[in-house]
């Protein structure tokens, strides 16, 4: 059975690499499974067919025979149940690290939310140059104890994991700001992240669909 | 082995069940199993012993035996795999009711976060009221569609599960706000939530921790 994932036809980041389809394609690069990408268009997310998939008219969605998913932690965590190569054998380990998914989405990703909806959403409001250091200051705070805890590790519990892969894809987000480079730590961690080989193949892959066309 | 979790000495929220004990709570209710709580502090919550358990100063973390566990989603999770109760047993089903764990906690958190950031850090900023009708749409946009998706039924997915735990326990921090009221069937779907009475024992033994002593 082959499995399907659906990406932005036009990534409103232009092939950076932080639509979330990025996040699925590493994890089928980390477990070597082959996939397929169904583009879809803005227009086609939020029609019937694609809402069927999506309740919330988003991409990535997730298809393996009778097995339709969509929300990408979701799908990364059934990628790193199913295949061996995301998640420790160990009971215990295992379940640490599938809390770091957690922390990556739950703790560190709201507040990098915010602060991306401060710049995009709200960046011609009277009040954008006052608040954005409010908002940067909620994404500093779990960020400098998320340093802390790394200290000078590798990784953030042992070997690499389904955890590091989704903390890396939201600290990728932060990197634009310039806050990452204060903690010296995350940004030798991110970049350790980005040299794997296979987020750099499920980065050229988002980036072919993504490129500029010839002039 | 016993479980222990840890909650606030003195929540926030005063007992309504808000703090993200509740939740884990729920889950160990659900499943029928024991478990012990050590209260702490804000002092406490923030000093290293507590940062060894949860890396960002917060509560509940888990322990039982070697593992030590936080973050609410991954707890739940946890509980949710090692006990049976919260999650089905047909593989699909399964991966299905892990998407509305992850659904709720990445899909409608954050903007419900931002509400209550906008409200309890931002109140008293100029900005506050202009503001506040941007926030409350950004939360309005992925329950009108939550809304959709559960239509009649009184489940996201087949039976109860944790997915339907998590997605109600995140509705109901959106409740004082007045905006679940304006989608009838998540405002029956929350009620039938805390209709259980594994909830109703788990709320009960957060507000005998919060409640007002005697006059």
């Amino acid at each position: 059975m082959t499995i399907t994932i659906t990406a932005f036809e036009h990534s409103p980041d232009g092939g950076r690499g932080l639509a979330r389809d990025t996040r699925v394609r590493w994890a089928l690069e980390e477990v070597g499974q082959p996939y397929e990408v169904r583009l879809v268009s803005f227009k086609a997310m939020k029609e019937p067919a694609h809402l069927a998939a999506h309740p919330f008219g988003q991409i990535p969605t997730y298809e393996d025979g009778d097995l339709v998913l969509f929300e990408t932690g979701a799908i990364v965590f059934h990628i790193a149940q199913r295949y061996p190569g995301l998640l420790p054998d160990d009971a215990n380990a295992r379940a640490r690290a599938i809390t770091w998914m957690f922390a990556a989405l739950s703790t560190i990703e709201p507040p990098v939310l915010e602060m991306a909806n401060a710049k995009l959403l709200e960046g011609d409001r009277p009040w954008a140059a006052e608040r954005m250091p409010l908002v940067q200051d909620r994404v500093r705070k779990p960020l400098g104890l998320l340093s802390n805890r790394l200290g000078g590790a590798d990784w953030l519990d042992g070997e690499f994991s389904a955890g590091d892969l989704m903390m890396a894809s939201v600290l990728l987000r932060i990197r634009a700001s310039g806050i990452l480079d204060e903690y010296a730590n995350l940004a030798a961690y991110l970049a350790r992240a980005e040299a794997r080989p296979a987020y750099k193949r499920a980065f050229a892959a988002q980036l072919a669909v993504n490129k500029p066309g010839p002039p």
